[in-house]
């Protein structure tokens, strides 16, 4: 349950009830709000029900994530970027991290489309343990040198919470990669940090899924979530790698205060289909993409062939933020 | 194999390759490319062979509805619409027509927000024998009507095969239903016809599905084919009917001729997602919408939760071809 | 609702309703129940709520498919099989009727193997166009002799309604096929007569869409529905066509009054694995299997990979009868 | 490619391959067979081809879980199970380990049925973070205690890499949850034990998934892994949990050597359903089973619904192994 108190009274209320229902129950509160796990209207006090606006019974287990207890959108400040709400924040680098003057080149083309955000993969969770399992610690140390040279921000994926810590020392943002969503052991790892995380949605992850998800992270007091849609298993990949499930970004911007950005390079896998699907991502409403870039997609160390080569990049990054203007006047 | 013929002698060794071949296998023309369905290189004739330019053996089975024979875009026109290429269509109604009344007025707000084409279902596929199975002749008749009186055209469904004369009389466009995609009795009777036909995706079919079973109708003759995405279904539908796959709409683009229209209202089932849905369907390049209104949702005959008020429509509409303009811009 | 009489008045109170809701109400009677759709407990005349011995209020659509109004398994006899409840049918045939006496040859090795009814299709549901379309009424005589010849059944698809007709004059069994599972048009013209119909779950069909198809049978007066299960469109088919979920057998079972057959050929589409998944069919307790044979299964005119060779059939045959002979056992 | 080496120059080739390749490629022996991922026949020195057999050169990613390399059946041993081949094990227990008491009782029964392994979690991956998380390393110890009491062996699921050496002082075999499938981490530290591990099916990972997956354990030099089917993530869970999808049984047999077993409870997630879907899954060839048991469902700290008690799982097992001794007799 839910209890929306009169403000004037809020704050005591909410110590009261902490005191009374915090050993037993799960409890949460936001500002003149406070969620109790379990609790029936029965059980409520006479005077916190007497100073109380309204009592909310239909609460997701994902109560932390849920707008009902946190209206507003949730806003993450990092050093170059805003994201969430009207804000939109470009993400742009190569899947991998294939070099320290790669990565470097990749940031300054992903700068010059607008990127705040650079991203690209030092651990990388690959299908066969024969293929190129990413640089590690060192491709964390060029990635960093890169957004700092270009004063842009740092994205990337953490694959286990033993390397969390170490991998804290550089990013800016936590990337959780869609095969672990619901490896619950690194979403308490991460939740225990400070540092913003990026919740890729999981292949088969019905949207109560990544709530739930979502939820672990905030479990920790880790708040700073951005949800990444990058498209869902189904009966067709022949053209498309995965189905990007657009109506999933107005779905969690209804239920959900976190960001929500789109992948389109995963979603789709090829990249004559980014820029479509990135346009609608966009005007789906999503909160900004990440998208993959990269010189020479043929010889990229992995998923080149969803890969924007610079020019094209630049052209849809334009495009991105003209749709976003346009899609911003409606509001 | 398709055969790509010097411009010169295209038609006479497209004649030459009909006698030889015609009696034995799927051969099919357009401008100066031949199709022969099972022909290999080897069995080409030296002469033909020498009056072309290009040989392709990796061919669908779909071929007249491939670019590879037809590269360039089906341009459908009814009377007062122009379906497919840069142009983009609107078309809007209620979901059953349930009087010549409500239709009307429906139609009325269609065209106020740029509507060419009126839709409306007077043969309704239901789940259940006991629900609402649509006015029949009589709906048809209130539906042409609401058309004519506001210079639209019509779209409806037709559900058998036994009824595709009578439906012929009236509409402008027949409508085939994603669950009668795969009925080839039906798709070979709107074969049969020069009425533009509107073939819904199914809910399970594949890319190729969608091709075949829109080869089914060009192999009888009619190429005024447009093709329906309206949501795949997919594991989770909790929040939204089915799934919007959007990637669809560019694939799609890119294997065929025939233009790509997108039904948001089907494919999300709830109509506060139709808007940001539809903005993603023209962000993706579609040639047009199909989008369910009705002015008092709750005593809809059917569909009611996903039908747009006048308003919301009106105001979608807009910004729908705003949209467009942007996205053409771009182009 | 659903009202369960006290059986000594049951006749009486079940024409006393039908007299004052028939005409407003879907009303159905089986034995001394009665299902009023739409109708609650306080709309309900004392005197018939007195005569009652309980009240199901939490009925599905397809109520006359629903053991809720008819508990007691459905059993179809057709000249040469029993169908249903502890009985165990073995329908086998080629896919295609490809002549008189190829199908003669494979009626004979079906019969040698305790099949009492041998399949074989006459009008063929092809993704393409340009793939054979069956032999039409030619096969459907050449079918109906090697049946009369074995002291077989026969069952064969009818696509379309205008042929229920003249399939009639030669089927015990007509078959739905899985791409016209939401035919309604067909449903309805099967269901005006008064043979058997075998209905096959559609690629994508959900439980209680397959109970609402049944439901449309039914609702035209005919009750004689047998379910098959065939397979489901999923997310992997790299090595079966369709995945087999033999979990809807015991759930329809307990659903649903109608027989439930398995289709084991069509669900994995590849003849190894047809002995095993058609081993798990009768375990899981379906009332028959019906599978495709082929004499030269490279040559077949349709679906050779997933035919048996008649030595494999006849083992795998013995092995059903003994299987279901151990599950029967255990009852 | 794989080379097939004469037998008796097969040890001398093997070792001259390796000096020559062994730094450069992925090289793995077995038997006479030696595999070098990415060479092409035309690379091979003309002795090793003169003293090959044969050369495959369509070889999954997957190569040491491929019968290609490896034909025959891996057998594990357990101290009190042998599992793979045509022997049958039987694995039983609670969802969790509730209490040292409780285990003991339950393990007991598993016994009785003839199971010769007892499951039970003490790490639970559950949705919600607010759920029960399982007792730790006490439900270890008391699931030991409870295995040693009763002479069987106990699996135990490993969340993350971190506990893995801590689990190992318990465990007779790792359990990989289906969410962890792909936690390549932790794939790694279970494959750098010597402890069998049961990998569990991911909710949407395909046939290649799962064998990349175990190829996983497999490079850390850990060869006994056992393969747990238990059931796919579909369009349709309103009356199963999952789609149990028992053609991976025979597919995955022909493709690895590795044992493949069945998990009805989670498959279905009912405990109606359990029985009829673990003898389909005995029918299908399944090495054997594990099923979840408890003898107050109601009050099970986890998923209740899905447990058998007491009676019906020695019903069901008694069953299970008459129908494993019937189809070991059609072999």
């Amino acid at each position: 349950m839910i209890i929306i108190l009169k403000p004037t009274t809020a704050a005591a209320m909410q110590a009261k009830l902490i005191a009374q229902f915090g050993t037993t129950h799960e409890v949460f509160t936001h500002a003149n709000r406070i969620a109790i796990q379990g609790l029936t209207p029965a059980e409520l006090p006479a005077d916190v029900r007497a100073a109380s606006t309204d009592l909310l019974t239909d609460v997701p287990a994902a109560v932390q994530s849920s707008r009902l207890l946190h209206p507003e959108d949730t806003i993450i400040r990092t050093p170059h970027s805003v994201i969430g709400g009207n804000h939109f924040v470009m993400m742009a680098g190569p899947c991998s991290v294939e070099s320290a003057g790669h990565v470097e080149r990749m940031a300054e083309v992903a700068k010059q489309g607008g990127a705040t955000v650079v991203r690209g993969g030092a651990f990388k969770p690959r299908t066969s343990p024969y293929s190129f399992q990413g640089l590690g610690e060192e491709g964390l140390r060029d990635l960093r040198a890169a957004a700092d040279q270009n004063g842009l921000d740092m994205i990337t994926e953490v694959m286990d919470d033993e390397h969390v810590a170490m991998v804290a020392q550089y990013t800016d943002i936590f990337q959780i990669g869609a095969r672990n969503m619901q490896n619950f052991s690194l979403l308490k790892a991460v939740g225990r940090t400070r540092i913003p995380v990026a919740l890729k949605r999981g292949m088969s992850a019905t949207i109560d899924d990544v709530l739930n998800a979502a939820e672990y992270i905030a479990a920790g007091g880790n708040h700073q979530i951005m949800l990444l849609e990058r498209g869902i298993r189904t009966f067709d990949n022949k053209y498309t790698r995965n189905t990007f499930d657009l109506g999933a970004v107005p779905v969690l911007q209804e239920l959900t205060h976190y960001p929500v950005i789109v992948d389109p390079s995963h979603a789709v896998g090829t990249w004559e289909l980014v820029t479509p699907m990135a346009m609608a991502g966009v005007a789906a409403g999503a909160s900004g993409m990440i998208v993959e870039i990269h010189d020479d997609p043929t010889h990229a160390f992995s998923d080149g062939p969803q890969a924007l080569k610079p020019k094209t990049y630049l052209k849809m990054a334009k495009q991105a933020f003209q749709l976003h203007d346009l899609v911003q006047s409606w509001a």
